[in-house]
This record gives structure tokens, sequence and C-alpha cells, in this order.
């Protein structure tokens, strides 16, 4: 974000949509249509959360932008600074009259759209019934490209959101006390995030003891921790939309051996893989680097996810860090690199760091410690 | 949900499964295709984060259901006690290979199909490519008539939630003390709901202060208090997945005449649109009994949305309670009354109870004191 100008935020915004209008003619592509998300936000600076009320910004290449608003947000989209054309649906009526009136005005009937990629199903389907015939594919084939290259601005942003996130780590640690339950300790996590100043949580963090940390993704639940335990802490917050995203693995007092030389392992092929960040290289080579040596380790089929994915305004984004991925690396994509190894009924050990591409590397933008950490001894 | 125990959850899975197969039989649909949303977890007891990876249940009218699932989540699908056919994608792959087998499998290749109104517009591109010629209708058509009547046990849960809402307005109103900014009143509701023991949160609380009240689903900034402001609690949190949903109206310090009268004009809309609510009654019945009142006292055009929505696993959900809405009232069905008056530039009025149709009338399921609560005196 260009300073925090009014004049300076509308300059911003339409650099985004003058590179956005040609990314859509390159791609042939007459328009991109955005929900409530990330996406909106990134080009107007308005944001909500999507409900069951259709609202949807038209960006078309030859016209100017135009919302599709329901009353009851209205006041809200003024206040957010938008300044553009705003066809508002009273809540008696729906939305499909203003919804086709917009259509026709903005000479999209039957055209190539670009539909966010979190759209609403029930939204899509109105939009397709009142563009038919129109064409739709994911906007993440053009907005990505563009959201893909950060700025100076926004890594400024996405640092500041890791310091953050760094720093209620050791919350986290403190709170990781045999008999505690995972819940409390997400809960003592999103607190030490929301008092530093947080603007929100990048996910609702995860906690996950012993066998459940080889459930990548399961929700905090109400089991206890016990000694002996390995303990995944996942999580990240919001700083002006910007996200963080940090795991780290925690031993409640002694590992069992295979954790240690597990965690060990997960330490070397993070570092393996951030090394082979430069510009001009492959996201697949970096993917390969980190795995490479966890299958050599005989950990392979342990390492059930992709290496890493990009971070901005949304949590996961592009790049994404994944076998085969033909992404040319460039100075000023974000991503995470995080390296992982899951033994059913046992634990899981997973290790993650936000890095930037700089000119001749890779920085971190997470200052954590990164060895396997002990924790309620 | 029946019980807690394995078999009697698998039993409610069940009972779900049948209705949602008559339902669709009578709406000469094939399938419903649910993504991680509250309709997967009501039919199945899966609950998810939606992210980019594909993950989809497919509930047919004449095969088992079957899941496709990202290798990522294959042992927390497993945990969630789902017994059922499972399509694991490996995350090397990509889900279409995948995805395409089930469709072929399950016979459901031109199929008529009912969509989850929440499923991501990625998702729904890749089913409609994969399931060509499929035809699809929003699933809220089907499943919301299953969902709109509640159990007494999913009762029981929405009345959970509604206590602990109830006792967590007691920390916002301590929180209102002019100088505390939106965003400090917000994380003291938060923090009462899930130490309360909520499960979640339903949405982020709103609290929105002097004019911001007149936007009313504007998130909570950094506005301080100042006395004399009208500051509006939007709020609610989880039981077990059901929402709680409540909006008290507070002044700091000493209210001005207006906000008084407006409050009260308010309040008498409630009732009124509460003594209409019976087994029987049209939906719009109970919109229109708050709508007239509130025209007739001269405030007609700044109540700028429906008197309320339906509530469950979804915050919003049906019957909503809106103009002209013929959803005929039925036991068990349980919904949120809130008319709301909005003055742009000055204030925000709203007051919202949860309330269940009974065998004769209804019955609230917050217990909170309605009237303008004065508060930071």
């Amino acid at each position: 974000m260009e300073g925090t100008s009014e004049a300076g935020r509308r300059r911003t915004f339409e650099a985004r949509y003058d590179r956005l209008r040609e990314a859509l003619a390159e791609a042939g592509l007459d328009a991109v249509v955005a929900s409530p998300s990330d996406n909106l936000y990134y080009l107007t600076g308005f944001r909500s959360e999507p409900d069951e009320r259709v609202l949807l910004g038209f960006f078309p290449l030859e016209r100017p932008a135009a919302l599709l608003v329901p009353a009851l947000y209205e006041e809200q989209v003024r206040a957010s600074g938008w300044k553009g054309r705003m066809a508002v649906w009273p809540e008696a009526e729906g939305p499909k009259p203003a919804l086709c009136g917009l259509i026709e005005e903005l000479g999209l009937s039957g055209a190539a759209l670009a539909v966010d990629d979190e759209m609403r199903a029930d939204y899509l389907l109105t939009l397709m019934e009142a563009a038919r015939p129109a064409r739709m594919t994911p906007a993440s084939a053009v907005l990505g490209q563009l959201r893909v290259r950060k700025s100076p601005e926004e890594v400024e942003l996405l640092r500041r959101a890791a310091a953050l996130a760094d720093q209620a780590l050791e919350a986290g640690i403190r709170a990781c006390r045999a008999g505690s339950t995972e819940r409390e300790v997400a809960l003592a996590l999103e607190l030490a995030m929301r008092q530093a100043g947080a603007g929100g949580l990048s996910f609702p963090p995860i906690v996950q003891s012993g066998p459940n940390g080889a459930m990548p993704h399961q929700p905090p639940g109400d089991r206890r921790l016990a000694p002996g335990d390995a303990v995944v802490l996942d999580f990240g917050c919001r700083v002006e939309g910007y996200c963080s995203d940090i795991t780290r693995t925690l031993c409640v007092k002694q590992p069992e051996p295979e954790l240690e030389r597990v965690h060990r392992i997960v330490e070397e092929a993070q570092r393996l893989a951030l090394s082979t960040v430069a510009p001009g290289r492959r996201a697949g080579e970096v993917d390969a680097a980190a795995r490479r040596h966890i299958e050599e380790r005989g950990y392979g089929a342990a390492f059930i996810h992709r290496t890493g994915h990009g971070i901005g305004l949304s949590g996961h984004e592009a790049p994404y860090i994944a076998p085969g991925d033909d992404t040319i690396l460039e100075p000023g994509m974000v991503f995470s690199i995080e390296p992982g190894i899951y033994l059913p009924g046992r634990f899981g050990v997973r290790l993650e760091d936000i890095v930037v591409v700089t000119a001749s590397g890779a920085e971190r933008l997470n200052q954590a410690p990164r060895a396997l950490i002990r924790c309620g001894g």
C-alpha cells in the first residue's frame, strides 16, 4: 500500500487496475469479477465477510470498474473510499435486476470472465445466468500474476506480521504444559497475536499434540498434552490484511529418539530448500531439494504435502512450491518453506518459515529459533 | 445430534441422508455435492476450513455417498468417523483424475447436481468440467428444507450457544468505556465467549460506535468510544457447531433524546414481530409486523435490511424473515428477529434475539435484557 494518504491509496489501486488490464488483454479475457475476498480488497481496499447477499466487483478491460452492492453494504462501501460506479440492490428486490442491468451496461453478456477463485457457488450460478453464455475461468490465472510480486511496502507489512507471530510463539510455548488442552494453547496463541496488535488471524491457530500431529489440518480439540508428546503449532496473523504463517514443533519434556531424528531431518530439509531459493530458479527445484533429502533419509512417504505456498493478502496464494511446478522465482515473491514428516498414530513434525526472494537469494521473515523446542519441563 | 455415541452419531447421519434422498427425488435432482461447509458437517460430521485443495462430498440419490479427499486430509477424514468411500488424490497429481473417476463411478456425468451454496468457484468450475454437461443448482433448495426444522437436540445446542452469548454481553458492556476502541471491545467479547467454552465464533464480533453504527456490517476499527455514542454489539459463538447471534445497542453515558426514541421504536418493532410468530404464519408477516411499525413512526427508509434470518450450523440460513417471503413457519424453525434503524453520519440501533417456533407461538433463546443499555458511566 503506497502510504496511507487517500491520494496515495487511490494511486495504488489505479496502478493495480492498469496492470490487471494488461494481464486481461494478454489472456484474452474481458473482465475480472471479484466477490468479497482478498482480490476485491487488493483492487479496491474494500473488505467484508462474504454472506449470502450477492456483492460483486466488475473490473472490465474496456470500461471503468463497478460494484454490485446490497443496500445493507452501501454505506460501508462508501466509507472504504470507493468513488466509482455502484449498482445498489434493495433487499426486497433481490440482486438479479441490478446485476442484469450492470452486465448490460458493462457489455459483459457472453463475455470471457475471470471469476474470483473463492467466489461462492450461489453467486457464480447467479452470475452465469445473468451473463449467459459467458465463459468463466478462475481469476487466479490473471490476478495471481499481479499479486505474486510484492512491493517493498507489501514486504514490510509481511515482515511486521511475521514479527508478531514470532512474538506470539513465546506465549504458545509457555502455554504448552502437560495437562493443557490443544484448545487452550490455541487460545493463548490467538490472544498473544491480537493483544500485540494483529488486525486479525491468517487462519485459526493449529495446535496438534501427539498422534493428532499426523493430521496436518486437524483443528485443535480437547486432547490434553502429555509428557513425551510432540506438539505442532501452526499459526499466523494479519497486519493491514497481510498474513504471517509460522510452524514450530515442540516436545513436552523428553522427546523420544525418533522424534529428535525426524526433527533434525526436517530442519535439514528446510535449510536445503532455502539455499535453493534464488531468482531464476523454479519453484519445483525448491520443493525437490526438501523432498529429496527426506526421501534419502527414508521418510519420503511421510511427507504428504507440497513444500510451501505463497502468502500475501491470502494465507495461501501463488507461487506454490510443489513437485514439478515450473514457476520461475523472481525478487519480491514471498512464500513458506514448510517440510513435514507425519507418522500416523504417533506424531507429526513440521517447520515453517516465510521467505522473500531477494536479488541474490532469499531472506527469512521469521526470526524464531528453528530447533525442536522443549517445553513444560 | 443424537447422543454422542458413535452408533448414535452414525444413525443421525443416516437419517439425514435418507431425508436428503427424499428431497432429491422430489426435486428431480441426482445428487448433492458439498464442499467443506456446514452442509458437509451436517451430512457427515466432518469439518475443515476450505482451502484451494479440492475436497468434495458426493451424496447421490441412487448410490452410496463418497468423498473426494486431498491426501493431506485423509487421516483427518478417517478420524472424523467417516466409514464410506474415499477417493484420495495425491498432491503431485492434482484432483482431476480422481474426480473424473469418481464421477464415472457414481454415474454423475451430465447429471442434475445440487451444489453447496458456499462452494468455492474454483471447485465448482473444476466440477463442471469433470461432470459436463451437468446442470447445477444451489443445494440450499434441498438441504435448506432439511436443516430448517431443528430437532430437540439441535435446539438444545442453540440454546446453550445463546446462553454463552448472553453471558459474554456482560463482558462487552464492561469493556464499553469512553476511550476504549471498537477493536478492544470486540476482543473482550471474543475472549468472554471462548473462555466460557464456546467452540468458536459464529462470526467476528461487530462493534460499531457512533456513526459507524449506521453501517450494519462494518468491522470493528480503531475508533474510540466517546460519551453520547450509541454502540452496536452484534456477536455470537458456537456450541458443537451450532450458532448464536445477539445484538444489543448501548449508550456511553447519556443518550441523546432521538437515540432513546429510536431504541424504543426498535424494541416495539421486535416485540410486534415476535408476537406474530406462530406455526402456520408466513415469514413475510413477521417481517411486515416490524416494518409497518417502524414505517408508521417515520423511520421506514432507515430500516435497510430484512427482519431476520434462520440460524443453525450456519450463522445465516433458511428461513429468511424478509418482505413478502411466503415460507410457512413450523415448529422447530429457529431464526433471528432483529429490526434496526440506521441514521447515516449519526448512529445505528439494532436489537436481535434468536427465537424458536413452538407448537403455539415462539420462545426466545436469548435472555439478556432488551432495553437501551447505559455503559461507561
